[in-house]
């Protein structure tokens, strides 16, 4: 039994560092870069890889949804298990690859792809063997993480701060996917999908961007309830289906999520018997991730080869869900859910009634109309 | 296949429910109480269990380790699995129960032992596979952490609040075993045992008591360093081997331990490669508890059977780790570790040097023998 890792960028070389030096064999790195310190484990060409008996498990971190899609399928119906650390190409092909996996009597696990170090899908898939979760809730992008802590501990602006994680290597030099939430709505629809056994595509997922938050969203917020913000991926159940959702979140102070530092991650879980359940670690990086993706591997070679996915009939309804909201705008239009509006200058903020998600993100989309910069927020009960 | 629980209290019964609602089959409950609830499953023989062949799994909730450690011998000696939530059990029986389940060809699993309903013990035995833990730590006792919380947020005394918990079923009659630290010592030996694959004993384990704390010390502390309180065990590499304790700890106020509520858990590893990794959540009760209990079960019924104790070079060695200590006495003993002393009328409140574990500990036994009522609590640098 030995491995293969598809593409020797961060992930998958953290992958093979933390599983060489605990002593597995990893037989092949396929990758189109030259690589002299991986001699003849290096290899450009996918057939080394599906010809090879003695590869067992294929691991697959090049990112993107078409290359990957390929080869992770060709691996599968060679007879073999993957492990992935691409949200983008588990969100887009779950069923495809679940079906291709039964078909062939092989499993595919992707823990590293929401959470990256954190345990966070190995635990979700263990705790619905013999609970109902009812909600999953969680800080799951550390770049936004990162630029809300600074801004609220260093009371600075947000490009400021962008700036400064660009720098640090958190954020990329196009930073679209982090803060206008595409990436946590592709992590909250592959948690949503494990924990409430269906398939949640990331279109599904209603996502508010982060990118229009100001200072001076933070000091309002806080003046007038006290609260704080997190940018927040939700999946919840409701009477008629689930509500899956991305917003900036109002939160007590005390609250745990607003006490994750910098780019950390904390997602939770709860489970009627349980209750909650928090897992909290870095959610990117070599080393974190690798050690994510070579805990899936050696699962898999210890013989841990169930496939969990049934398809329980449960379809998102995003109008099941009701919470409250904060919106700063300099639109005019009026909706009958605005509870109190205060004009300062040009500019409305508003707190909502309880409302549906649904409801709201439809009404932002005539509010951005208007005005582009205009800011929304959930509110956390806690 | 199918399962036997030993004892059917809150624990007990707890997995019996979650395990039967989740369509397993439990064979066999034995307790010497009536239970007319469970008709023929119960028993009061454990040749009932011991002789059916189809029981393959047997899980012990009766406490204590006389009893339970008779019971469960008998259990790997048949060939049987064994699953426990019994910390004294294992606490104190770690080396025999691991290798007569070794002879016998069969495994042990304890998640519920420590954390109760978080999978603590379950994601520190997996993440030691490809990582090497350097560090644990945690807040594993509700009742303590309740009686800190509620002292702190609601400017309480300790005597007063431990009367509540008592009143709220979250602390015993003799509440001795968890305010004086025993509790969370044997916690903290088991999690030890496994993070560093070593045997740590209870006695190992150097343990300040609770006991003492008072409303003055938190305002004290606030008010000198800015920290506030936890009840924290540890775990630990030196040069030399392994630092094991448990010790009020001072805190950042933003740290994650300073704001778990009421009697929650929340326990973290420190691995080379994932970093810092941490588990919240109920560390008790009959469905939390009874959830871990069962996913333990679950696990076996899968087929995970390994027994991951080898036994590392790894001691005991307290004089190897370091920190600074708050010391409030009317002891007039003096030591050289001592950094700043501040004398309000007859009492001392004096901040150490960085001075080995093992050293306050010797020195604390002095103290104590002066003035019964002072009190020790070390300082994480966070």
């Amino acid at each position: 039994m030995s491995i293969a890792i598809l593409g020797y960028g961060v992930v998958g070389s953290g992958a093979y560092e933390v599983l060489t030096n605990a002593g597995y064999h990893v037989a092949r790195v396929l990758d189109i870069k030259p690589c002299p310190a991986l001699g003849d484990v290096l290899t450009d060409n996918m057939d080394d890889i599906i010809n090879d008996k003695e590869i067992t498990v294929v691991a697959e971190a090049i990112g993107g949804h078409t290359v990957s899609f390929d080869l992770v399928s060709r691996a599968l119906k060679a007879g073999k298990h993957v492990v992935s650390s691409n949200k983008h190409l588990i969100c887009s092909h779950y069923k495809e690859l679940h079906a291709l996996a039964k078909e062939n009597g092989v499993t595919i696990r992707f823990t590293s792809s929401a959470g990256g170090g954190i345990p966070w899908l190995y635990n979700l898939k263990r705790g619905i063997r013999c609970d109902r979760i009812y909600k999953i809730m969680g800080i799951m992008n550390g770049t936004t993480n990162f630029i809300l802590d600074a801004m609220i501990r260093e009371s600075r602006d947000f490009a400021d701060v962008l700036k400064e994680a660009q720098a640090l290597g958190y954020a990329e030099a196009d930073p679209a996917a982090d803060i206008d939430g595409l990436d946590v709505a592709r992590k909250t629809a592959i948690s949503s999908s494990i924990a409430f056994d269906t398939v949640v595509a990331e279109e599904d997922v209603l996502t508010f961007s982060l990118r229009n938050i100001k200072k001076s969203d933070i000091d309002y917020i806080s003046a007038k309830c006290g609260k704080t913000v997190r940018y927040l991926g939700y999946g919840t159940r409701n009477e008629n289906g689930i509500s899956v959702f991305v917003e900036p979140t109002l939160l007590s102070a005390d609250a745990l999520e607003a006490n994750v530092r910098t780019n950390n991650n904390m997602i939770s879980l709860f489970g009627e018997y349980v209750g909650r359940l928090s897992f909290y670690g870095q959610g990117a990086g070599k080393y974190p991730t690798g050690n994510a993706m070579a805990q899936d591997i050696i699962d898999i070679l210890k013989g841990d080869t169930a496939l969990s996915y049934a398809g329980a009939p449960v379809s998102v309804c995003n109008g099941g869900m009701k919470r409250t909201y904060y919106i700063r705008t300099k639109s005019k239009l009026e909706f009958d859910f605005f509870d109190t509006v205060e004009t300062i200058g040009n500019t409305h903020y508003i707190f909502t009634k309880e409302t549906s998600v649904a409801k709201v993100h439809e009404a932002a989309k005539a509010l951005l109309a208007e005005d582009s910069d205009s800011f929304f927020a959930g509110m956390e009960n806690d």
